[in-house]
């Protein structure tokens, strides 16, 4: 039976960049050898990087003044590299979810850090408004999309200050002004590749204001001097986001896949909202993610939670269990899944609202 | 034509290995889900982390006391996590070559670096002996294989203090006393696993030493206490580390592919030293990597080497052009280059002799 993949992340790809990877797997380029076994250096693989930046800067139309990078490991590490290199004295933090409280708790180790505004009083259940950001701070760090709690900032916040946001569970899924921003940072394993690199946005005005000796790999010039290549960069992973760059210039870019993200997310919406048997977690539209929806049964239904997991896992949907901290469902609808799987849960829905 | 995989890293890895990959960017443990879109905790990638974990256990045969974990990214990110984790007052590091020399510099930012020697002075040609060690140093920090010089420290050394070693390019390729070693670290893109996820080996008593605050992705804690899953790791790069500890496992272990490494080495070293076009540039047999075999031509047939480079890629030989900082050759014989390949490579260098 087909598999309907709603795992939050590492998450669904395209078919594209599964294919092509497996096949590069056992031979890259023409190369006769793995994609996991040639050189960083190769021309081969030198390309693919370049490619892979290039189409990231095309994609999201990066003005100039910025440098697109790839760096190992995931978005975690970004949070204490970002006030490593950004923080002289105060940052602005909003604590939208428990990725932004870390990002936060990994800046006190750097400078005073002020809380403008936290949504922690209904489990972040939706986005603060309305805060003030002193103007004297170094940045304002923001968490996009909130994977866990299912909300979404999905505006470019203009507020005066330099804007650093952590993009992990929405970058390519919307357009974005970029020039809003001094350094976005995203995990790959959502909209882009297999878990293991993190591609960041950084505007090079931003960077050398800060007097403390940065660690040579947590030092954003480093990886920008040398095109992402100071030291070996994760060549597969790597190689599987210039596919998915590719799939999405092929399919017509970012605004196109945010149309289709729209659809397949008020489809969902639209059935959680009608069905009397669930509920969303987050109440305004405004603060809903297009990426990651949560909903819980309705509390009359509540003991029925069990049996519409049954129901959805025996129609092949997978990876719709919520998060711990807040239960029930979450169907994660990044760019790769197709509408149908959506089709296929808000079926389900319907078919357990008629048994029950 | 079958290629003859020499890269210095990332390099060849076992056919077994590369074999399972592609399957499992297909369809991993049968999940109809690729590797690269299935959720890091999901059982059966719970289950791929635990078994690699074991297997290197296992393999290297770690005492209790120790702790092994997967963290993203490289060794070079490692060069600033040992001194932010271990590092007091003062450290000792052996300086052996550029990459030694890096993680020296690092070191710098955390408190006093004392280099104990250093064989810059030859081109790293050889390993410094008889150097001593301060004994109030937290720790002294070698670099075991030197990948762009060919050298190699293979014994383990007892000097009194406290012993970390990077041995990103010969963990797995010979038997080690763990016990000597405090940390131990190693890029995957060698012996185990293509780029983008390190392998360290922890005595957890080195640990909690420090005043300083450590950031948490940077914290060895922080990935034992939550065995390697604190975050995302790098979920592919970890299932193709498994495979090819099971590789290992199958095929005798560490003490049998010590043997073979040995008489591979042996094998290229002897046509080195009796083949008169061809120079060694690490003259003492005690300090020649059995990992990375570095020649040049002999100074009267210096204008050759591009006829032998020709030679040799006619032959499917790759990635056997040496480091710029050595000029000349550099055959990898990690643990996965079958014999043949360097059989290959000796019967270019006779065809070469005979021709000339």
């Amino acid at each position: 039976m087909k598999k309907h993949n709603f795992y939050a992340g590492p998450s669904i790809l395209p078919e594209f960049t599964i294919k092509n990877t497996a096949e590069a797997v056992v031979n890259f380029a023409g190369t006769g050898l793995s994609v996991m076994e040639v050189s960083h250096r190769s021309k081969e693989f030198v390309e693919v990087m370049e490619k892979a930046i290039a189409l990231v800067k095309e994609l999201l139309d990066v003005p100039a003044g910025y440098e697109v990078i790839f760096v190992g490991g995931g978005a975690s590490t970004q949070f204490c590299t970002v006030p490593y290199n950004l923080l002289n004295k105060k940052a602005a933090y909003l604590n939208t979810g428990s990725w932004a409280a870390k990002a936060q708790k990994e800046a006190k180790l750097f400078g005073e850090v002020i809380e403008v505004a936290s949504s922690k009083d209904k489990n972040y259940n939706y986005i603060p408004k309305g805060f003030e950001v002193p103007a004297d701070v170094d940045y304002l760090h923001i968490t996009s999309n909130n994977t866990i709690y299912g909300t979404e900032i999905k505006t470019d916040l203009d507020l005066g200050v330099r804007l650093v946001a952590d993009m992990s569970s929405d970058i390519f899924s919307r357009p974005v002004d970029i020039s809003k921003y001094d350094i976005i940072y995203a995990g790959a394993q959502k909209n882009l590749a297999p878990s293991g690199v993190t591609v960041a946005i950084v505007k090079e005005d931003a960077l050398g204001k800060v007097d403390r000796a940065i660690p040579t790999m947590l030092d954003y010039r480093t990886h920008i001097d040398k095109g992402s290549m100071f030291n070996t960069p994760p060549v597969l992973p790597v190689y599987a986001a210039l596919q998915t760059l590719t799939w999405l210039k092929d399919n017509g870019g970012i605004q196109a896949m945010n149309k289709k993200n729209v659809e397949k997310a008020t489809l969902l919406y639209d059935e959680i909202d009608n069905n009397k048997f669930f509920k969303a977690t987050v109440e305004a539209q405004e603060d809903r993610s297009i990426m990651n929806i949560c909903f819980v049964m309705n509390e009359e239904y509540a003991e029925l939670e069990k049996d519409f997991m049954e129901l959805a896992t025996s129609k092949g949907c997978v990876g719709i269990k919520g998060h711990r901290s807040v239960g029930g469902f979450r169907a994660s609808t990044y760019n790769a899944l197709p509408r149908e799987s959506v089709e296929v849960l808000v079926a389900a829905m319907k078919e357990f609202a008629s048994k029950h």
